[in-house]
């Protein structure tokens, strides 16, 4: 993997049009990239989990679109759309990604619906890119104030982030929205040290997140996801960061499951539980997230069945005795009074309707 | 492994002397009886986790005592005593059982040592279980209300109880101390159902909680840690029991990492939230748990590489890339304010000085 800072991209197409992913299932032990050669590809792509985090399956299902169009045209491009946008039931990206995919189709056929798609993916993607720098800028003015105010108590260290799941360069095109403030910190030669929970079941933060630290050059210590209270009681955490599937008007915020168990032992030891989001992935039609947005529930398998390498090679192995029932829910909700603010692209708000829409005027009639 | 009630123990003594125990790194894979030969043995026993929960390494810290006075007399068990009762550091049950064995020993040397500390070393493993059977009654009792309300309510469904980590049958002698409740529930035809959390980083959830309630009939699900909040949030837990392997006289109570999460989620949720304890497991000297309890740091293979089947096989995968720097937290302290009550075998306590010395006069001078 490229650092950030070079230039990487988790979705592309090459001189040759092809569209390209990496393979983030194989993560960290094998850097795969697999070609996108039907739509169908991407929708597999983001139902298996080749690629996932709410920004990549957005860019992931504008490319598929295209893909969709330029073999079938029109008829091919609207049977597409709704598969697309249901081929994951929590992350509001999706269904974004594919309105403004509509959108840009306009009453186009044949290659100009085509080329307009190729255009309007080739843009989500490039935005996204901006979306996480300005995020990025936000969140590491919080994290150059907890720097300074460390230096001024006379504390040593790196300000300590914890953040759950990946969040980072590998959920969205760069740099991600959880990472692009430690990552512009490190940059900029603030010291961050990140824990880095391991993110059962599918460890996502020991595989992915982990591992793109390690390509910045950023110190991170991985952890189980049972430790963030404990390292909190202990003064061992400065600042929480997240990312988000979805959030609620209200602030409530969808993520990958246990996010709320870290917000509360957040909120136990007076540490800032920060949220990092593109405004793609809020959700303006729902209040009360708890109540509504729908929670995914996965393949048991994921619970009982662990990736890895062993003597060389890539192998699973199931952890449980033979016949063991598992239940596999994807995210959970926390609600918005755990959540110290939201880091967006165009600033910071309180999470709440009120700090949303001060921030996104655009939407205050919904 | 046998169920509970047919009279299981995870520490005993042959016909010929021979102490043997069940190696529970290998389960739920392989169901394997070792011999502990000399004192040494059982101090690896220990501190390798063939045996781990509170009230059985105490028990094992025990019979090992007896084996080296048996090798070497009262030299040897001069010897043997304090390396044993260092051999974990956050149990206070094995200092206990080393004092009680001390105690035992009084000024014999030679055969007449030996033999007391045999008999000492047994009664200790059976008043254990009558501890887990006071456990239970007591328990039980909880585990009927809520049946009752649910009944009362036109509820359908089981008592749906969450414990983490394994204060099971394998933890103690048998029956357990936070399995207890459940496991007398079962016998009388109460509808039980468990969650059981993974448990990283050693899974002791999914494979030895999952195991032995398997063995024993008793309905259950396996979770990721991280799932806790969010069936908390949706209604489908009743009632978190969890052990502990020491509990401050204040009600602070240390048990495997990640239990101070599930408080906090019993806590935002109005989720009852005990702890089951032999009172061996009260630390009379200690009134502020989080700062004065020691906190076990182990090996951070234990968080990287994961033990499994494949193939058939048993074997260990490695889960992160190389080089990747972890932590291992292996407890964490849940103060007493989010402790609902504790269960001991005298009775039921509110979680703090006054509840855990009405229950326990005789340390009221402490």
């Amino acid at each position: 993997m490229l650092a950030c800072r070079d230039g990487f991209r988790t979705i592309w197409a090459d001189p040759d049009g092809r569209i390209l992913i990496i393979d983030q299932r194989k993560l960290p032990h094998d850097y795969t990239v697999v070609e996108l050669e039907t739509w169908r590809d991407g929708e597999r792509a983001i139902a298996d989990m080749l690629v996932r985090g709410a920004p990549l399956i957005g860019a992931t299902a504008a490319w598929s679109l295209h893909l969709a169009a330029a073999a079938g045209g029109r008829r091919e491009f609207e049977r597409a759309a709704p598969a697309l946008a249901e081929s994951r039931p929590t992350a509001v990206n999706l269904r974004w990604a594919v309105e403004r995919m509509q959108a840009a189709a306009g009453a186009l056929d044949g290659e100009a619906l085509a080329a307009a798609l190729a255009d309007e993916a080739e843009n989500i993607c490039d935005e996204d890119v901006d979306i996480s720098l300005g995020i990025g800028r936000h969140g590491l003015e919080i994290i150059r104030q907890l720097a300074e105010k460390k230096r001024a108590a006379n504390q040593s260290g790196p300000v300590n982030v914890l953040t759950h799941c990946n969040a980072g360069a590998l959920a969205t095109l760069n740099y991600g929205t959880a990472t692009a403030p430690v990552y512009l910190a490190h940059e900029e030669g603030i010291p961050v040290h990140v824990w880095v929970d391991e993110t059962r079941p599918r460890n996502q933060g020991s595989q992915l997140t982990a591992y793109e630290l390690a390509h910045n050059g950023v110190p991170h210590t991985l952890i189980v996801d049972n430790a963030g209270g404990h390292i909190m009681q202990h003064g061992m955490v400065d600042l929480v960061i997240t990312g988000t599937d979805r959030t609620a008007r209200s602030g409530d915020v969808a993520n990958k499951i246990g996010t709320y168990l870290k917000a509360l032992a957040a909120a136990d030891n007076n540490v800032p539980f920060y949220v990092a989001l593109p405004s793609t992935s809020i959700d303006w039609t729902i209040d009360d997230g708890v109540r509504d947005i729908p929670i995914e529930e996965r393949n048991p398998a994921e619970v009982t069945d662990v990736y890895g390498v062993s003597g060389g090679h890539r192998t699973t192995v199931t952890t449980t005795g033979e016949g063991t029932p598992a239940a596999n829910y994807a995210f959970d909700v926390t609600p918005a009074r755990y959540v110290t603010g939201l880091i967006t692209e165009r600033g910071l708000c309180e999470a709440s309707t009120a700090g949303l829409r001060g921030l996104f005027p655009e939407q205050a009639e919904r």
